[in-house]
């Protein structure tokens, strides 16, 4: 067995999630010695020390750092609950497996958290490359959705599926489960959705959410930093929104309260310099005042439907929704004499050149180069020497 | 009868809004002088013309200026119709007045329209003075609103003139209608609303709204830029828009199409350098497309009821909203530490430092003084020697 894989399954249970302390330790030392060190069996020098505090104030994550000495009487009650071998089994055991940095199969774009990419991802369903970061997009909300959160959030997982997206969310009740159902049954790409769980992938929780969530390990995948048997506390539901949005290119929040475990997903998306769309609501439903409040602040683009999440995924536009130019109306282009000399022509009956011109407040020349210019565009037609609306304006 | 005033009263018929090259003509020349060279009394040497033409290239409005002859040639055809005193006339019969920027009641506002300032207003409604541009709020939107657009036009123009804002719209059925109706309920200032038509004020249109736009005039003000008799084309319904971004210091888009006149009035605001707030809607419906169009578009600011118009309309922060700052939670404020061990403590039985150590992930010592502080917040108690939740943080 790779020590290196051994022992970044030992430290992820024996440090909470974004451990400022323990994730700059095993920069500075390496996962095998960083295990050493945090147990006890090797001893941490004054220079490891140093390295640690100038690579935690490098990276702003200084202020949780009280020294070595503090780090290691935080880690030390979990020393005895130790046995990766054991969790190793348990995941080959579920279908499953555990990838780190140094794999193939690793996301690259997690590296965009720096500081605080994951020691590791547990990582249960078919053995297939994990999406890139821009073809995945992160669907959240809050978990008592409204019905019309479940059918924004069922009409935009499936339509991104279908357009080969990868769907990203939790696995709670409400918008996630929405999200990732939705994504199943569009599915058209090799991974439709991924589930990130802030509690191990041992167990598919809550227990409503099973059989989707066995679902989701079928066709795409389930993935948490926290070895199996870990419970998903509020904690590492915070962290765990990290990891939602750093696999992403775009966070779309469909739903959320004032207060919302999915603004925190978006803030993490927007600190990771990716974009955050916010689906608009009712003024009324208190379901839809957090985003609001993220389109309020200013850091989340309006989205509507698929296609403006896929433009903002790809901003080049590639993806550019079509429709809505298509239903461009012929007199766009008009300058505002061509404006007023259309509103001048009657409907049913024709004109003469001299009543638009007085109508129109043009002089005749301007009202005959006029006519002619929407005459081209269909817009105006001639009768017996007389002038009227045509059916282009219509 | 001062000269100016009957001159603007002139033009206002021979021009159509916004006639570059009439504006510029009134700006270089004077009101008086103007008439007198549009209706070919005077003539225009080729030094005015070099004037107008260098004026236009300033103001960017030099595309639409064919010369002088062109101007000439456009207004002649309106030079029989021109009776500026009988329209004072009506205008006397009808209660109200022309004002022109010289006087003391012209909204100084208006002056931030540059050479798009209109030459004059004709005014329906009591001789007070027009709110200033910071009380003044514009509620626009579709003709064909909703229940959920009326309604909300209803909550926020009620609100805002309950706060001494005034509402200013247009006269249209919808949103227009609705703004007004509910200004004139909450009405605490002097006046509640003004509605901004595209044709004269003589005639109160459409007849539908006939009975509410008397009553706006009765209690707020009813205003044009075109004289009594004057039709409401398109054309002028556009250049309309332009007075009621202007007069306003927020321009708030309540509902609206992908494609509306609405829009229309908030790029006047944005180009005026006004904020421009757009009401979000279900993505289901298309009379809010527009207004998710503003937002997307990254104009338009997201606002959802009075108080967030409201501190648009004064960015200083006198008027920030307080109601949701209120419920802010008081675990709000924790390190990461802290939540971690919050997440440990059990509801109802009492539990361990050793246990909490464990579960936590933290050194006993850091569990003994975040207890302390958690204490401190009645987030934790304790209770026999052990420890759990306080009433604070259910």
């Amino acid at each position: 067995m790779d020590p290196d894989r051994l022992a970044r399954a030992a430290l992820s249970r024996l440090m909470e999630p974004q451990d400022a302390a323990g994730l700059a330790l095993v920069q500075v030392a390496g996962a095998v010695d960083a295990l050493g060190i945090a147990t006890g069996e090797l001893k941490a020098g004054p220079e490891l020390e140093r390295e640690i505090t100038a690579l935690l104030a490098d990276s702003g994550a200084a202020t949780s750092w009280a020294g070595m000495a503090a780090a290691l009487k935080r880690w030390q009650p979990r020393i005895p609950d130790l046995a990766p071998e054991r969790d190793l089994a348990t995941m080959a055991r579920l279908g499953g497996r555990l990838i780190i940095p140094s794999d193939e199969l690793w996301p690259a774009q997690l590296a965009d958290l720096g500081i605080q990419e994951p020691l590791c991802l547990w990582w249960r369903g078919q053995e297939q490359p994990l999406p890139a970061v821009d073809t995945s997009i992160a669907l959240v909300g809050s978990r008592d959705s409204t019905s019309y959160g479940a059918s924004v959030t069922g009409d935009l997982a499936y339509s991104l599926a279908q357009r080969g997206f990868t769907v990203v969310s939790g696995g709670a009740y409400g918008i996630d489960a929405h999200a990732h159902r939705a994504a199943l049954a569009g599915g058209a790409g090799a991974v439709p959705t991924i589930a990130v769980m802030a509690g191990g992938v041992d167990r598919f929780y809550p227990s409503g959410n099973e059989d989707l969530l066995r679902a989701v390990c079928n066709q795409g995948a389930v993935l948490a930093e926290v070895p199996p048997g870990s419970a998903p506390t509020r904690y590492r539901f915070l962290q765990r929104n990290r990891l939602i949005a750093a696999l992403s290119a775009v966070t779309v929040v469909v739903e959320a309260r004032w207060r919302s475990g999915a603004l925190n997903t978006a803030h993490h998306a927007e600190s990771l310099g990716r974009a955050v769309g916010a689906v608009p609501g009712s003024v009324h439903s208190a379901n839809s005042a957090g985003c609001h409040r993220l389109l309020r602040d200013g850091g989340a683009v309006c989205v509507t439907d698929a296609a403006e999440i896929a433009e903002l995924a790809s901003p080049s536009g590639s993806a550019l929704p079509e429709q809505r130019q298509a239903s461009a109306q012929v007199q766009d282009g008009l300058t505002l004499e061509d404006l007023i000399l259309l509103d001048a022509l009657p409907l049913r009956s024709t004109t003469s050149v001299e009543k638009l011109a007085a109508v129109a407040g043009l002089g005749q020349e301007s009202v005959r180069a006029g006519l002619g210019r929407l005459g081209l565009l269909g817009l105006a037609v001639s009768e017996r020497g007389g002038w009227k609306r045509g059916k282009a304006s219509v």
